[in-house]
């Protein structure tokens, strides 16, 4: 299908304008053909109004379990420990596929609502999550998630394995998959070392937490003598190109590590604060120019996975921390949302901003709100005073997955009800 | 009119249930007759259906600054100082009436949209205001910000006298109006002695900014010797009851006058990030009973007027503040946005909670959307999960002001017009 976007403010996010007014995108199948003035009537199955939109790239979630839907707003306000040991530990380990697949659909149809085209998701059952993708149009790089156990090692790097032969490039080429260590304190480096040698047989890219609790970096002091980025690089990790979730905790040497191998972290500031984890120093990072991408780790952290609040969150919090009211700046905190998380997911040369021959992942924002008016800054507007409510369409890979904030690809009625079906039994499974 | 609230999840926010399912509310004009069963038919003129919704206590936006919402977004991303000198001010200084009436109901239809029933607003054209509360249907509490500034102390004086004759009950006993000395930086003790006589003459309470910044505090104790809220303390503001926003930079001592004169600080998350004034010691306040209310600040430093944004910061940021995932819990949260507001603005005889006799102030909230799937727990679901947007029905005094998130008191388009065009022509003059 060949489409028209007319008379719309345009956020491209490709590093040259910030806002072009009153212009037009025309997408020939899955691509940009076009973007300006219109020299000759293009003939095109869909015309779209732009007028008091915006639109921009499509948002990138670079680190999630879309999965722990199920388990969001189940277990709040307890401490970290109790949470994951009491709570959560006990409830995934009696998730089943189909479980996931709800889950990972309920996910999808909330992403879509809000603006979010494209995910990076580290959980189990990835098929169902594939499935899911297919299904939604949505973009996304399945990783599944191993911790190390005993007698299982080989069989869950075969999982991994399988899921690149089955997924990677599958669904028009919007699936990706990835190698997915879940963290230096659930792999041995003898187990990592067999993940990186996976990672590089496939030659694709890694997926870790890496330095998200301050017990984790003082456990890491303690057993290796380093930190956990540190300890990764010096195993050679980071010969292979990573999406690294969180780093709250990192000292000025890990941030030169992470800028001089290009590696990708990934700023979950709404799971960060609702854990008590801390305070990712992002401001620091993005002045020393390493690629800090954004997400929002799992519903049952935030409790949502709305990237705006999120995008909020990185322009607002660090401001605080740095008592500094210029840190990270609205554009720099819609630059993690889009074009760093595509470098993040090695996706830059089709996705992350609105370019002539990028794919078609655009999304249009609905300005005619009262708390956008008076409209005096379009950028500062989608950092500080947007709702992922005011997200009116969706287009991944020029198809159009909501329109009117109407989802197409979807069933929503029949997810949210099996999904709530799911997490009930399981609950008392 | 006499309306009937029917199988509604209640959060009544009454200090003694949490969550109550399946319920029903009568009410009758401006009050709540009646919560729970149904012994006989009642003949109301309108039956709600509260079928997949929650019912809670309108918002209280305990501190804004609602006309600036003409200047949302007009100055970002800049120091605080710059922000206010070159920026700010030199637009307020040209402010008319008019601009602030079309303001102020812009920002209405905002609060509305979102949840809020009752905001305390600190500005000047203060009539405007009263005149939006008149139309609107909303409640509030209208205190003209006092600068002092040479010649002019007795005018603005009488500014408030007359604002209070004016308005002081109006709109059936929705207005109220205080005083507000705007800081004690703008205000020197002998103007703040004569503002003190006025809200004893008035038998009202007071409305002041108190330790919003560092540098605030830091000039205090320079020019006085004492914190600024030990030095309004000795000038014996604090037998006034009184609404205190920010208390951001505060130390055990000023928490203790605070507790020990029943005084109620206002906190702004939001803006207090955005403006990198620093992270208020909430959960501190709260330990040691301390009435804490909560509040948006105006929309120049937020930059929206989403109360449920603010309950999510105030539950979120405390919690990474304090490296403890238990701090201020949702339903802490919830109470900061309600009864702790309606305290703090001398009302909790009236509103602040869902209770039988007490005013029909009363939101319900749309839970049938993916992010609120499943629904484990519904306390948690409205400080974690919940969008501004999913505010469906808007009752005030009795008075559907909003159903089906559409506005019934207010012509939204030309409100949105009239802001625009008010906002455009003040930055060129």
């Amino acid at each position: 299908m060949d489409l028209l976007i007319k008379n719309v403010t345009l956020v491209p996010m490709d590093g040259k304008n910030e806002v072009v007014e009153n212009t037009n995108i025309y997408i020939e199948k899955d691509k940009i053909k076009h973007i300006g003035e219109l020299k000759q009537d293009i003939e095109v199955d869909r015309i779209i109004d732009g007028k008091n939109k915006v639109a921009m790239p499509g948002l990138i979630n670079a680190h999630t379990h879309i999965g722990m839907s199920l388990l969001r707003n189940y277990a709040d306000d307890l401490p970290l420990h109790e949470w994951l040991t009491q709570k959560i530990w006990p409830v995934e380990a009696n998730l089943t596929a189909e479980d996931i697949y709800w889950g990972s659909l309920l996910s999808m149809v909330e992403m879509i609502q809000f603006g979010t085209t494209t995910f990076c998701d580290m959980y189990f059952f990835m098929d169902e999550v594939g499935k899911g993708l297919k299904e939604s149009g949505m973009r996304g790089v399945l990783t599944r998630g191993l911790i190390e156990e005993a007698g299982k090692e080989r069989e869950k790097l075969n999982d991994t394995r399988n899921l690149y032969i089955n997924w990677h490039n599958k669904g028009d080429g919007r699936i990706k998959v990835m190698v997915a260590p879940h963290a230096p304190y659930t792999c041995s480096p003898t187990y990592l070392a067999q993940i990186m040698d996976l990672a590089k047989e496939l030659n694709t890219g890694i997926h870790i937490h890496l330095s998200e609790t301050k017990k984790e970096v003082e456990d890491s002091f303690e057993i290796y003598g380093k930190s956990p980025i540190r300890h990764v690089y010096d195993l050679g990790l980071f010969k292979i190109p990573t999406v690294a979730a969180h780093c709250v905790h990192v000292d000025d040497e890990d941030i030169e590590i992470l800028k001089d191998n290009n590696v990708n972290p990934v700023n979950n500031p709404g799971s960060n604060l609702k854990l008590a984890s801390g305070f990712a120093p992002i401001d620091k990072m993005l002045k020393k120019g390493v690629n800090v991408a954004l997400g929002t780790d799992g519903s049952s952290s935030n409790n949502n996975l709305n990237m705006f609040e999120e995008i909020n969150l990185a322009a607002i919090v660090n401001k605080a921390v740095n008592m500094d009211a210029i840190s990270v700046p609205a554009i720099d905190a819609l630059k993690m949302a889009t074009i760093n998380g595509a470098k993040a997911l090695l996706w830059d040369n089709e996705i992350g901003s609105i370019e002539v021959d990028k794919k078609a992942d655009i999304i249009l924002i609905d300005m005619d709100k009262p708390h956008f008016y008076p409209l005096h800054n379009v950028v500062s507007s989608l950092a500080y005073s947007v709702q992922g409510s005011d997200v009116d369409t969706v287009i991944v890979d020029g198809n159009i997955l909501m329109e009117n904030r109407e989802i197409k690809t979807l069933d929503v009625e029949r997810i949210m009800f099996n999904a709530e079906r799911s997490a009930k039994d399981l609950i008392n499974r």
